[in-house]
């Protein structure tokens, strides 16, 4: 079991922001899985993996495959308070879920 | 309400080892505040603060403050699996608590 959480690369975010907006995605993504999917993940450690993606569409087009895979997700916009313009799509995160599911939707991704 | 996430800056991690890091700290945390908080802390937006830390010693009086507070927080140790050695603490996760609260422990330390 593992988690991803998938951040835009273009958006030139500072290290803390990239930080916040996974904080933001981790824990969305978790509040949507269900209690089984999220105690394996705990008995197993709890592993995250960060990735990069390089556009909106990219990050569009994920969410929309992992929805077909009925994937727990949460796509995270900025309020915009401080770097970005408000409503812009920053991260994106995954599960839990098996590996095997994760890796089929994110596997062409580099880690960040 | 807010929540702070503390993450060393002497152990040179990467950007995407620091938001992991950080959401390790970030949902751990969470999961030890009681519902009223949490639940005070979604309406207003689940704002997060990524904070930085110079050294083990700094966050382990850190961590001393927040128990002495009764401020929920969550030290995270990484498995050492990859940059680091094992058992290094690498984050500590406050909260959500009340923004006075969080910044009477927090207060010192400047944004990353």
């Amino acid at each position: 079991m593992k988690q991803a959480i998938i951040v835009r690369t273009d958006l030139n975010m500072g290290t803390g922001k990239i930080a916040a907006q996974s904080c933001h995605a981790s824990l969305e993504a978790y509040k949507k899985t269900n209690i089984v999917k999220k105690k394996l993940w705990e008995l197993g450690g709890t592993k995250k993996v960060i990735l990069k993606i390089g556009s909106e569409q990219e990050l569009r087009i994920l969410l929309e495959k992992c929805r077909k895979q009925n994937l727990s997700c949460a796509i995270i916009k900025d309020a915009g308070r401080t770097q970005l313009k408000p409503g812009t799509t920053t991260a994106l995160g995954i599960g839990p879920d098996s590996e095997e599911k994760i890796d089929a939707v994110t596997g062409h991704l580099k880690l960040f």
